[in-house]
Protein backbone atom coordinates (compact mmCIF):
# COMPACT_ATOMS: atom_id res chain seq x y z
CA UNK A 1 0.00 0.00 0.00
CA UNK A 2 1.10 3.51 -0.35
CA UNK A 3 -0.45 6.73 0.79
CA UNK A 4 0.29 10.38 -0.03
CA UNK A 5 -0.21 13.05 2.57
CA UNK A 6 -0.39 16.55 1.85
CA UNK A 7 1.51 18.62 5.00
CA UNK A 8 -0.26 21.29 6.27
CA UNK A 9 0.94 24.68 7.51
CA UNK A 10 4.05 25.45 5.19
CA UNK A 11 3.45 29.01 4.76
CA UNK A 12 3.75 30.88 1.41
CA UNK A 13 7.52 30.50 0.58
CA UNK A 14 10.10 33.36 -0.41
CA UNK A 15 13.47 34.39 -1.81
CA UNK A 16 15.80 32.79 0.87
CA UNK A 17 13.84 30.87 2.54
CA UNK A 18 14.89 27.73 4.26
CA UNK A 19 12.74 24.89 2.94
CA UNK A 20 14.80 22.44 4.46
CA UNK A 21 14.14 23.70 8.14
CA UNK A 22 10.12 24.14 7.43
CA UNK A 23 10.23 20.48 6.52
CA UNK A 24 12.45 18.87 8.67
CA UNK A 25 10.80 16.43 11.46
CA UNK A 26 7.73 16.45 9.38
CA UNK A 27 9.42 13.33 7.29
CA UNK A 28 10.48 9.83 8.24
CA UNK A 29 12.87 7.58 7.45
CA UNK A 30 11.60 5.24 3.67
CA UNK A 31 9.26 8.68 3.11
CA UNK A 32 9.49 9.89 -0.23
CA UNK A 33 9.11 14.26 0.12
CA UNK A 34 7.40 15.58 -3.12
CA UNK A 35 7.85 19.22 -3.40
CA UNK A 36 6.40 21.00 -5.81
CA UNK A 37 8.95 23.41 -8.11
CA UNK A 38 7.47 26.26 -7.46
CA UNK A 39 8.53 26.22 -3.30
CA UNK A 40 11.79 24.84 -4.07
CA UNK A 41 12.32 27.76 -6.78
CA UNK A 42 10.69 30.75 -5.01
CA UNK A 43 13.03 29.55 -1.81
CA UNK A 44 15.89 29.51 -4.19
CA UNK A 45 15.40 32.85 -5.53
CA UNK A 46 14.77 31.71 -9.38
CA UNK A 47 11.65 34.18 -9.40
CA UNK A 48 11.55 37.33 -12.44
CA UNK A 49 10.16 40.65 -12.09
CA UNK A 50 8.36 41.48 -15.27
CA UNK A 51 9.17 45.03 -14.94
CA UNK A 52 13.34 44.61 -15.11
CA UNK A 53 13.17 42.59 -18.27
CA UNK A 54 13.84 44.13 -22.33
CA UNK A 55 12.52 41.79 -24.54
CA UNK A 56 14.92 41.09 -27.65
CA UNK A 57 13.89 41.36 -31.02
CA UNK A 58 12.99 37.33 -31.16
CA UNK A 59 11.28 37.85 -28.13
CA UNK A 60 8.85 40.26 -29.60
CA UNK A 61 8.48 38.51 -33.40
CA UNK A 62 7.29 35.51 -31.53
CA UNK A 63 4.83 37.23 -29.01
CA UNK A 64 3.73 39.46 -32.09
CA UNK A 65 3.24 35.93 -34.20
CA UNK A 66 1.29 34.40 -31.59
CA UNK A 67 -0.38 37.02 -31.23
CA UNK A 68 0.35 37.98 -27.45
CA UNK A 69 0.88 40.85 -25.45
CA UNK A 70 3.29 39.96 -23.43
CA UNK A 71 6.96 39.91 -25.08
CA UNK A 72 8.73 40.19 -21.76
CA UNK A 73 7.15 37.10 -20.59
CA UNK A 74 8.05 35.44 -23.77
CA UNK A 75 12.17 36.94 -23.47
CA UNK A 76 11.90 35.37 -19.72
CA UNK A 77 10.75 31.91 -21.45
CA UNK A 78 13.81 32.02 -24.15
CA UNK A 79 16.02 32.68 -21.51
CA UNK A 80 15.73 29.25 -20.38
CA UNK A 81 14.84 27.50 -23.32
CA UNK A 82 17.29 25.15 -25.26
CA UNK A 83 15.22 24.62 -27.95
CA UNK A 84 12.43 26.02 -28.99
CA UNK A 85 10.49 22.94 -30.43
CA UNK A 86 6.78 24.24 -31.25
CA UNK A 87 5.41 28.12 -31.19
CA UNK A 88 1.26 27.90 -32.07
CA UNK A 89 -2.05 29.39 -30.60
CA UNK A 90 -0.01 31.19 -28.02
CA UNK A 91 1.67 28.05 -26.37
CA UNK A 92 5.45 27.92 -26.91
CA UNK A 93 6.55 23.97 -26.32
CA UNK A 94 10.04 24.54 -25.59
CA UNK A 95 13.57 22.22 -24.79
CA UNK A 96 14.94 23.71 -21.48
CA UNK A 97 18.44 24.06 -20.70
CA UNK A 98 18.37 20.72 -18.03
CA UNK A 99 16.36 18.75 -20.78
CA UNK A 100 13.46 18.70 -20.16
CA UNK A 101 10.59 18.81 -22.70
CA UNK A 102 7.47 21.02 -21.41
CA UNK A 103 5.16 24.34 -22.51
CA UNK A 104 6.90 27.56 -21.87
CA UNK A 105 10.37 26.33 -20.06
CA UNK A 106 8.44 25.32 -17.22
CA UNK A 107 7.96 29.43 -16.66
CA UNK A 108 4.74 30.10 -14.71
CA UNK A 109 2.62 33.05 -13.79
CA UNK A 110 0.53 30.69 -11.87
CA UNK A 111 0.44 30.80 -7.46
CA UNK A 112 3.30 33.94 -8.26
CA UNK A 113 3.45 37.28 -6.59
CA UNK A 114 1.63 39.44 -9.58
CA UNK A 115 3.95 41.06 -11.97
CA UNK A 116 6.47 38.17 -11.60
CA UNK A 117 7.56 34.49 -12.84
CA UNK A 118 9.03 31.77 -11.79
CA UNK A 119 11.40 29.41 -13.49
CA UNK A 120 12.16 26.07 -12.77
CA UNK A 121 15.12 25.28 -9.96
CA UNK A 122 18.37 26.02 -11.36
CA UNK A 123 19.40 22.14 -11.50
CA UNK A 124 16.32 20.54 -9.77
CA UNK A 125 18.09 17.26 -8.71
CA UNK A 126 21.21 19.77 -7.16
CA UNK A 127 18.19 20.91 -5.27
CA UNK A 128 16.82 17.85 -4.40
CA UNK A 129 19.48 16.59 -3.23
CA UNK A 130 20.05 19.91 -0.85
CA UNK A 131 16.75 19.20 0.61
CA UNK A 132 17.42 15.56 1.28
CA UNK A 133 20.37 16.53 3.19
CA UNK A 134 18.61 19.00 5.25
CA UNK A 135 15.39 16.33 5.93
CA UNK A 136 18.50 14.71 8.16
CA UNK A 137 16.54 11.15 7.39
CA UNK A 138 16.78 8.71 4.75
CA UNK A 139 14.05 9.96 2.61
CA UNK A 140 13.81 9.75 -0.97
CA UNK A 141 12.48 13.09 -2.26
CA UNK A 142 11.14 14.57 -5.51
CA UNK A 143 10.77 18.09 -6.67
CA UNK A 144 7.61 17.88 -9.48
CA UNK A 145 6.08 19.94 -12.09
CA UNK A 146 2.84 19.34 -14.18
CA UNK A 147 3.97 18.58 -17.40
CA UNK A 148 1.37 18.34 -20.41
CA UNK A 149 2.41 14.95 -22.69
CA UNK A 150 2.14 14.05 -26.22
CA UNK A 151 -0.94 12.08 -27.50
CA UNK A 152 -2.83 13.19 -24.44
CA UNK A 153 -5.42 15.51 -22.93
CA UNK A 154 -4.24 17.52 -19.74
CA UNK A 155 -1.21 17.50 -17.44
CA UNK A 156 0.09 14.53 -14.91
CA UNK A 157 3.31 15.61 -12.59
CA UNK A 158 6.59 14.80 -13.23
CA UNK A 159 9.89 14.39 -11.50
CA UNK A 160 12.35 17.23 -12.44
CA UNK A 161 14.10 16.71 -9.39
CA UNK A 162 15.16 13.80 -7.55
CA UNK A 163 17.49 12.41 -4.93
CA UNK A 164 17.33 9.22 -2.69
CA UNK A 165 14.85 7.41 -4.94
CA UNK A 166 15.63 5.04 -8.01
CA UNK A 167 14.15 7.17 -10.37
CA UNK A 168 13.26 4.18 -12.57
CA UNK A 169 12.56 0.28 -12.03
CA UNK A 170 14.22 -1.93 -14.70
CA UNK A 171 12.27 -5.11 -14.73
CA UNK A 172 13.92 -5.49 -18.04
CA UNK A 173 15.49 -8.86 -18.45
CA UNK A 174 13.25 -10.01 -14.72
CA UNK A 175 10.72 -12.64 -15.91
CA UNK A 176 7.02 -12.57 -15.17
CA UNK A 177 5.27 -15.91 -13.68
CA UNK A 178 5.21 -17.40 -16.59
CA UNK A 179 8.84 -17.71 -16.83
CA UNK A 180 8.72 -14.76 -19.59
CA UNK A 181 11.30 -12.33 -19.69
CA UNK A 182 9.31 -9.10 -19.47
CA UNK A 183 11.15 -6.94 -21.65
CA UNK A 184 9.95 -3.86 -21.39
CA UNK A 185 9.07 -3.42 -18.78
CA UNK A 186 10.66 0.06 -17.11
CA UNK A 187 8.93 1.98 -14.49
CA UNK A 188 9.30 5.52 -13.78
CA UNK A 189 8.84 5.21 -10.29
CA UNK A 190 9.74 9.00 -9.86
CA UNK A 191 7.28 10.38 -12.33
CA UNK A 192 4.26 8.06 -10.66
CA UNK A 193 5.23 9.14 -7.30
CA UNK A 194 5.12 12.57 -8.58
CA UNK A 195 1.48 12.17 -10.59
CA UNK A 196 0.32 10.16 -6.95
CA UNK A 197 1.43 13.16 -4.94
CA UNK A 198 -0.64 15.43 -7.05
CA UNK A 199 -4.02 14.12 -6.49
CA UNK A 200 -2.68 14.44 -2.85
CA UNK A 201 -3.47 18.69 -2.40
CA UNK A 202 -5.29 20.80 -4.50
CA UNK A 203 -4.14 23.90 -6.68
CA UNK A 204 -5.58 26.56 -5.00
CA UNK A 205 -4.33 25.06 -1.23
CA UNK A 206 -1.11 26.17 -0.34
CA UNK A 207 0.49 22.16 0.22
CA UNK A 208 3.63 22.46 -1.61
CA UNK A 209 4.86 19.55 0.48
CA UNK A 210 3.81 15.96 -0.11
CA UNK A 211 4.84 13.05 1.89
CA UNK A 212 4.43 9.54 0.25
CA UNK A 213 4.69 6.30 1.89
CA UNK A 214 4.87 2.74 1.00
CA UNK A 215 7.92 3.23 -1.36
CA UNK A 216 10.55 2.00 1.18
CA UNK A 217 11.72 -0.35 -1.60
CA UNK A 218 12.60 2.51 -4.31
CA UNK A 219 14.69 4.49 -1.27
CA UNK A 220 18.39 4.61 -1.74
CA UNK A 221 21.17 5.30 0.38
CA UNK A 222 23.18 7.62 -2.02
CA UNK A 223 21.28 10.57 -3.85
CA UNK A 224 21.56 8.25 -6.76
CA UNK A 225 21.28 9.00 -10.36
CA UNK A 226 18.38 12.20 -10.02
CA UNK A 227 15.15 13.07 -12.28
CA UNK A 228 18.08 13.60 -14.92
CA UNK A 229 17.78 9.76 -15.68
CA UNK A 230 14.46 10.10 -16.99
CA UNK A 231 15.25 12.63 -19.28
CA UNK A 232 15.34 10.57 -23.10
CA UNK A 233 17.56 11.49 -25.49
CA UNK A 234 16.02 13.37 -28.63
CA UNK A 235 17.86 10.59 -31.08
CA UNK A 236 16.55 7.78 -28.65
CA UNK A 237 13.13 8.97 -29.25
CA UNK A 238 10.13 7.30 -30.79
CA UNK A 239 7.13 8.20 -29.12
CA UNK A 240 7.02 11.71 -30.76
CA UNK B 1 -4.66 11.77 1.40
CA UNK B 2 -4.91 9.10 -0.96
CA UNK B 3 -4.12 5.68 -0.73
CA UNK B 4 -3.56 3.14 -2.92
CA UNK B 5 -3.55 -0.51 -1.83
CA UNK B 6 -3.47 -4.12 -3.79
CA UNK B 7 -6.16 -6.20 -3.42
CA UNK B 8 -4.80 -9.87 -2.38
CA UNK B 9 -6.50 -13.18 -3.10
CA UNK B 10 -7.71 -12.39 -6.96
CA UNK B 11 -7.29 -15.77 -8.97
CA UNK B 12 -5.53 -15.32 -12.26
CA UNK B 13 -7.89 -14.28 -14.43
CA UNK B 14 -8.97 -16.59 -17.62
CA UNK B 15 -11.49 -16.01 -20.65
CA UNK B 16 -14.94 -15.80 -19.83
CA UNK B 17 -14.02 -15.09 -15.92
CA UNK B 18 -16.76 -12.51 -14.30
CA UNK B 19 -14.29 -10.43 -13.45
CA UNK B 20 -16.88 -8.01 -11.47
CA UNK B 21 -17.97 -11.00 -9.27
CA UNK B 22 -14.35 -11.24 -8.05
CA UNK B 23 -14.50 -7.57 -7.26
CA UNK B 24 -18.07 -7.28 -5.49
CA UNK B 25 -17.95 -6.62 -2.28
CA UNK B 26 -13.98 -5.62 -2.53
CA UNK B 27 -14.43 -1.79 -3.03
CA UNK B 28 -16.85 0.86 -1.32
CA UNK B 29 -18.80 3.99 -2.34
CA UNK B 30 -16.62 6.85 -3.12
CA UNK B 31 -12.91 4.61 -4.07
CA UNK B 32 -11.82 4.40 -7.12
CA UNK B 33 -11.06 0.90 -8.21
CA UNK B 34 -7.94 0.56 -11.04
CA UNK B 35 -7.44 -2.36 -13.16
CA UNK B 36 -4.75 -3.67 -14.87
CA UNK B 37 -5.65 -3.72 -18.71
CA UNK B 38 -4.49 -7.39 -18.77
CA UNK B 39 -7.34 -8.81 -16.58
CA UNK B 40 -9.58 -7.03 -17.81
CA UNK B 41 -8.61 -7.94 -21.89
CA UNK B 42 -8.39 -12.15 -19.93
CA UNK B 43 -11.83 -12.07 -19.00
CA UNK B 44 -13.25 -10.66 -22.51
CA UNK B 45 -11.29 -13.26 -24.08
CA UNK B 46 -8.86 -10.52 -25.58
CA UNK B 47 -6.23 -12.72 -26.10
CA UNK B 48 -4.93 -14.38 -29.63
CA UNK B 49 -3.08 -17.79 -29.64
CA UNK B 50 -0.35 -17.09 -31.85
CA UNK B 51 -0.42 -20.56 -33.57
CA UNK B 52 -3.76 -19.93 -35.34
CA UNK B 53 -2.08 -16.00 -37.17
CA UNK B 54 -1.11 -16.13 -40.64
CA UNK B 55 0.86 -13.12 -40.97
CA UNK B 56 0.09 -11.29 -44.19
CA UNK B 57 2.96 -9.80 -46.69
CA UNK B 58 3.13 -6.44 -44.83
CA UNK B 59 3.91 -7.91 -40.95
CA UNK B 60 6.18 -10.22 -43.04
CA UNK B 61 8.33 -7.01 -44.20
CA UNK B 62 8.19 -5.14 -40.87
CA UNK B 63 9.06 -8.71 -38.98
CA UNK B 64 12.37 -8.65 -41.19
CA UNK B 65 13.59 -5.00 -41.91
CA UNK B 66 13.17 -4.58 -37.99
CA UNK B 67 14.94 -8.32 -37.38
CA UNK B 68 12.44 -9.27 -35.73
CA UNK B 69 11.30 -13.26 -36.04
CA UNK B 70 7.86 -12.80 -35.05
CA UNK B 71 6.16 -11.89 -38.34
CA UNK B 72 2.79 -13.29 -36.48
CA UNK B 73 3.11 -11.18 -33.72
CA UNK B 74 3.66 -8.21 -35.67
CA UNK B 75 0.60 -9.14 -37.23
CA UNK B 76 -1.41 -9.14 -33.96
CA UNK B 77 -0.08 -6.09 -33.46
CA UNK B 78 -1.11 -4.46 -37.08
CA UNK B 79 -4.80 -5.93 -36.79
CA UNK B 80 -4.63 -3.48 -33.63
CA UNK B 81 -3.79 -1.06 -35.45
CA UNK B 82 -4.96 2.55 -37.26
CA UNK B 83 -1.81 3.80 -38.52
CA UNK B 84 1.31 3.00 -37.58
CA UNK B 85 3.59 5.49 -36.45
CA UNK B 86 7.36 4.69 -36.34
CA UNK B 87 8.91 1.57 -36.58
CA UNK B 88 12.55 1.26 -35.39
CA UNK B 89 14.39 -0.65 -33.17
CA UNK B 90 12.16 -3.36 -33.35
CA UNK B 91 9.57 -1.22 -31.64
CA UNK B 92 6.50 -0.05 -33.20
CA UNK B 93 4.99 2.87 -32.13
CA UNK B 94 0.91 2.79 -33.32
CA UNK B 95 -1.87 4.46 -32.77
CA UNK B 96 -4.73 2.01 -31.88
CA UNK B 97 -7.82 1.79 -33.12
CA UNK B 98 -9.04 3.38 -30.25
CA UNK B 99 -6.70 6.60 -30.66
CA UNK B 100 -3.93 5.80 -28.17
CA UNK B 101 -0.57 6.04 -29.02
CA UNK B 102 1.61 3.29 -27.74
CA UNK B 103 4.25 0.57 -28.24
CA UNK B 104 2.79 -2.28 -30.00
CA UNK B 105 -0.50 -1.44 -29.88
CA UNK B 106 -0.94 -2.33 -26.87
CA UNK B 107 -0.19 -6.11 -27.72
CA UNK B 108 1.90 -7.70 -25.19
CA UNK B 109 3.32 -11.31 -24.47
CA UNK B 110 4.17 -10.62 -20.66
CA UNK B 111 1.64 -11.96 -18.22
CA UNK B 112 -0.01 -13.51 -20.87
CA UNK B 113 0.51 -17.91 -21.52
CA UNK B 114 2.92 -18.76 -23.38
CA UNK B 115 2.11 -18.65 -27.40
CA UNK B 116 -0.83 -16.63 -26.77
CA UNK B 117 -0.95 -12.53 -26.53
CA UNK B 118 -3.31 -10.05 -24.82
CA UNK B 119 -4.54 -7.72 -26.36
CA UNK B 120 -6.34 -4.72 -25.31
CA UNK B 121 -9.79 -4.34 -24.56
CA UNK B 122 -12.12 -3.75 -27.44
CA UNK B 123 -13.78 -1.15 -25.91
CA UNK B 124 -12.46 -0.01 -22.13
CA UNK B 125 -14.52 2.72 -21.39
CA UNK B 126 -17.47 0.01 -22.28
CA UNK B 127 -15.22 -2.33 -19.58
CA UNK B 128 -15.21 0.10 -17.38
CA UNK B 129 -18.86 0.98 -17.33
CA UNK B 130 -19.48 -2.82 -17.32
CA UNK B 131 -17.18 -3.12 -14.41
CA UNK B 132 -18.67 -0.34 -12.12
CA UNK B 133 -22.24 -1.56 -12.80
CA UNK B 134 -21.20 -5.04 -11.38
CA UNK B 135 -19.86 -3.47 -8.44
CA UNK B 136 -23.24 -2.06 -7.29
CA UNK B 137 -21.54 0.58 -5.26
CA UNK B 138 -20.95 4.67 -6.25
CA UNK B 139 -17.10 4.06 -7.12
CA UNK B 140 -15.13 4.97 -10.07
CA UNK B 141 -13.31 2.70 -12.47
CA UNK B 142 -9.81 2.93 -13.76
CA UNK B 143 -8.72 0.49 -17.09
CA UNK B 144 -5.03 0.92 -16.72
CA UNK B 145 -2.25 -0.13 -19.26
CA UNK B 146 1.62 1.15 -18.92
CA UNK B 147 2.73 3.34 -21.71
CA UNK B 148 6.09 5.07 -22.84
CA UNK B 149 6.67 8.39 -23.16
CA UNK B 150 7.37 11.23 -25.25
CA UNK B 151 10.67 12.71 -24.10
CA UNK B 152 10.86 10.54 -20.93
CA UNK B 153 12.01 7.18 -20.52
CA UNK B 154 10.36 4.52 -18.54
CA UNK B 155 7.10 3.99 -18.56
CA UNK B 156 3.90 5.14 -16.33
CA UNK B 157 0.21 4.10 -16.02
CA UNK B 158 -2.35 5.94 -17.83
CA UNK B 159 -6.36 5.57 -17.90
CA UNK B 160 -7.38 3.57 -21.48
CA UNK B 161 -10.66 2.96 -19.89
CA UNK B 162 -12.50 4.51 -17.14
CA UNK B 163 -16.10 4.92 -15.61
CA UNK B 164 -17.55 6.87 -12.68
CA UNK B 165 -14.56 9.36 -12.50
CA UNK B 166 -13.68 12.42 -14.31
CA UNK B 167 -10.97 11.86 -16.22
CA UNK B 168 -9.93 15.79 -16.42
CA UNK B 169 -9.90 18.37 -13.86
CA UNK B 170 -10.39 21.49 -15.23
CA UNK B 171 -8.89 24.61 -13.60
CA UNK B 172 -8.70 26.36 -16.48
CA UNK B 173 -10.45 29.63 -15.65
CA UNK B 174 -10.12 29.26 -11.97
CA UNK B 175 -7.63 31.77 -10.18
CA UNK B 176 -5.04 30.52 -7.63
CA UNK B 177 -4.81 32.59 -3.84
CA UNK B 178 -3.18 35.75 -6.27
CA UNK B 179 -6.61 36.33 -8.46
CA UNK B 180 -4.72 35.11 -11.67
CA UNK B 181 -6.19 32.92 -13.94
CA UNK B 182 -5.14 29.63 -13.74
CA UNK B 183 -4.57 29.26 -17.40
CA UNK B 184 -3.58 25.99 -18.57
CA UNK B 185 -4.19 23.77 -15.41
CA UNK B 186 -6.15 20.68 -16.78
CA UNK B 187 -5.29 17.75 -14.45
CA UNK B 188 -5.65 14.00 -15.87
CA UNK B 189 -6.71 12.66 -12.63
CA UNK B 190 -7.62 9.14 -14.44
CA UNK B 191 -3.86 9.15 -15.28
CA UNK B 192 -2.73 9.95 -12.13
CA UNK B 193 -4.83 7.82 -10.31
CA UNK B 194 -3.40 4.80 -12.58
CA UNK B 195 0.10 5.73 -11.72
CA UNK B 196 -0.57 5.91 -8.13
CA UNK B 197 -1.70 2.38 -8.01
CA UNK B 198 0.59 1.30 -9.79
CA UNK B 199 3.34 1.91 -7.31
CA UNK B 200 0.78 -0.21 -5.28
CA UNK B 201 1.33 -3.23 -6.94
CA UNK B 202 4.91 -5.08 -8.13
CA UNK B 203 5.03 -6.43 -11.38
CA UNK B 204 5.21 -9.90 -10.88
CA UNK B 205 2.42 -10.22 -7.85
CA UNK B 206 -0.71 -11.28 -9.30
CA UNK B 207 -2.53 -8.23 -8.42
CA UNK B 208 -4.45 -7.16 -10.94
CA UNK B 209 -6.66 -4.57 -9.09
CA UNK B 210 -5.53 -1.62 -6.61
CA UNK B 211 -8.31 0.43 -4.67
CA UNK B 212 -7.50 3.83 -4.31
CA UNK B 213 -9.10 5.82 -1.99
CA UNK B 214 -9.17 9.55 -1.12
CA UNK B 215 -10.33 10.87 -4.72
CA UNK B 216 -14.10 11.00 -3.92
CA UNK B 217 -14.25 14.21 -4.75
CA UNK B 218 -13.60 13.25 -8.84
CA UNK B 219 -16.33 9.99 -8.80
CA UNK B 220 -19.16 11.13 -10.41
CA UNK B 221 -22.97 9.24 -10.26
CA UNK B 222 -23.00 8.55 -13.95
CA UNK B 223 -19.99 7.10 -15.94
CA UNK B 224 -18.84 10.38 -17.68
CA UNK B 225 -16.99 10.67 -20.48
CA UNK B 226 -14.55 7.86 -20.09
CA UNK B 227 -10.55 7.76 -20.94
CA UNK B 228 -11.90 8.78 -24.02
CA UNK B 229 -11.57 12.26 -23.31
CA UNK B 230 -8.09 12.02 -22.57
CA UNK B 231 -6.91 11.18 -26.26
CA UNK B 232 -5.34 15.13 -28.04
CA UNK B 233 -6.70 14.70 -31.45
CA UNK B 234 -3.44 14.50 -33.57
CA UNK B 235 -4.13 18.02 -34.89
CA UNK B 236 -4.04 19.82 -31.69
CA UNK B 237 -1.32 18.24 -30.54
CA UNK B 238 2.04 20.30 -29.64
CA UNK B 239 3.62 17.92 -27.48
CA UNK B 240 5.68 15.39 -30.21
Amino acid sequence: MIAARALDGIPEIRAGDDLGALLRGRVADGDVLVVAHKAVSKAEGRVVALAGVVPGERARAIAAEQGRDDARHVQVVLDETAELMRAERGVLICRTRHGFVCANAGVDASNAEPGTLVLLPEDPDASARRLRAALGVRAGVVVADSFGRAWRHGQADVAIGAAGLAPLDDWRGRHDPHGRELKATWIAVADQAAAAADLARTKDSREPAVVVTGLERFVTDGDGPGARALIRPPEEDLFR
